[in-house]
């Protein structure tokens, strides 16, 4: 594994050919030779499209890379095949939303021969859809040191910018980024459709914001709430300071002069 | 008074010289003869760096355009004064956020050889830092025929996109627009310094909405909340939508086994 780029020769195993796996394919084509397995069905056309064979689990978990994508359902499953699998010195990567658990199961469950790094591209086809680069990515080194050769690929050859972090550390600040754009998407999608029209700046990048995330399928929102330690906290204190300056603003209003003009 | 632009004789009496009769000044002034009038002390200076006059609201009320872009506290006497001291024919325009009950005032205390227009620029100083060019205006004929030159005016001379309205079309779609906006920044800042590292670009827009009204003057916020009749609906509705998810989340995630992956 070079610095600046693979070679074609390196093989790179998808787990998972999701919208993130196909992602993924897309821009690590030229770097990897690229093999895919996923159980869904209907996947044949794309992944001919973008020149990907489809194969089985054992066999892709034979690569010198294999890239983690899978469903949150999924996940301990995958990986305890993969265990079996993946030859000596191979490097395991995944790519989810939250790191603790992950990273948990993946230490747990893999051998000591193999390199583990636990990722979060903070980004997905919708974010990308201009390109990655400039785009961030969170890594946490779990086993090994392929971490600073992986690091100065994702930099130099993908022009991503790298964020070294620890699974907790992560998993803290993701569930204020990641949590409060979702449950505040929540809520303005059930408000119904929103005005495009008498429109003001700060609004319409609201709107941009929750278009962003509203397609996102519903294990992400679920994973984020469920699997993040440190979700629960976020939700609470946001809905909790909802409450409070629903409360006062009712109290406020009620007690002070009506005051029909505005600016 | 052209379609295009107008002639320097055409004088122009802003009425409150505060963050948004200075940004007037500074597009309007290659336009119009301008002069204003602000009770505040302290104005001098960007008055002369402007090239404004500051002068009495009695002769600044006698110019041929009257902005007022008073402070809500002080509308209903602003205008009271103005409807003594305007001559027939001129053009008085309000730029508040809110359109009924400014528009219910000045129809009722403007005399009626005048021509009144209730507007509100959907932006200000922050997201005119560029220019104001593309950005929106709603503008609502209350009395009189001079919206039709207006309207050209503000696409023509100033590239703004021009929104035809009522002011209580306006209030309805306002009362989404700038509340939600205002509301979710409020409960955003209560939660303290939000995370700039690992973000999302969904994230990123969030930050950048909230970032561009947390320094509006706390009048702007108690004049969209108390003013505009539309808010309360809409105001209820986003705590009642938080209130019902927060429930539904918990129990949800109470009932559910906990999944310790995500993606």
């Amino acid at each position: 594994m070079n610095n600046n780029s693979r070679s074609q020769n390196t093989s790179l195993g998808i787990v998972g050919f999701g919208a993130f796996g196909q992602l993924a394919a897309r821009h690590l084509g030229q770097h990897f030779k690229v093999s895919a397995y996923d159980p869904s069905p209907g996947l044949a056309s794309v992944a001919k499209q973008l020149g990907v064979p489809l194969a089985s689990l054992r066999s892709v978990s034979q690569a010198d890379v294999i890239l983690i994508a899978a469903p949150v359902s999924s996940f301990e499953q995958v990986v305890s095949e993969i265990a079996i699998a993946c030859k000596p010195g191979a490097l395991i990567v995944d790519v989810g939303s939250v790191k603790v658990g992950p990273a948990e199961i993946m230490r747990r469950l893999l051998p000591k021969h193999v390199d583990i790094i636990a990722t979060h591209p903070l980004f997905g086809p919708q974010s990308a859809i201009n390109g990655i680069e400039g785009l961030k990515i969170a890594i946490c080194p779990i086993q090994g040191k392929q971490h600073v050769r992986l690091a100065a690929f994702l930099r130099n050859a993908l022009g991503l910018t790298v964020i070294m972090t620890t699974p907790e550390d992560h998993d803290r600040e993701a569930a204020v980024v990641q949590g409060l754009t979702h449950l505040i998407a929540k809520v303005l999608l059930r408000m119904g459709p929103l005005p495009t029209r008498m429109t003001t700046k700060s609004f319409d990048l609201l709107s941009e914001a929750i278009s962003m995330v509203q397609h996102d399928a519903p294990e992400v929102f679920e994973a984020i709430e469920k699997a993040n330690p440190y979700a629960g906290v976020v939700r609470r204190r946001f809905f909790d300071l909802a409450t409070s300056m629903s409360v006062e603003l009712e109290s406020a209003l009620r007690t002070s002069p009506h005051n029909k003009t505005g600016q």
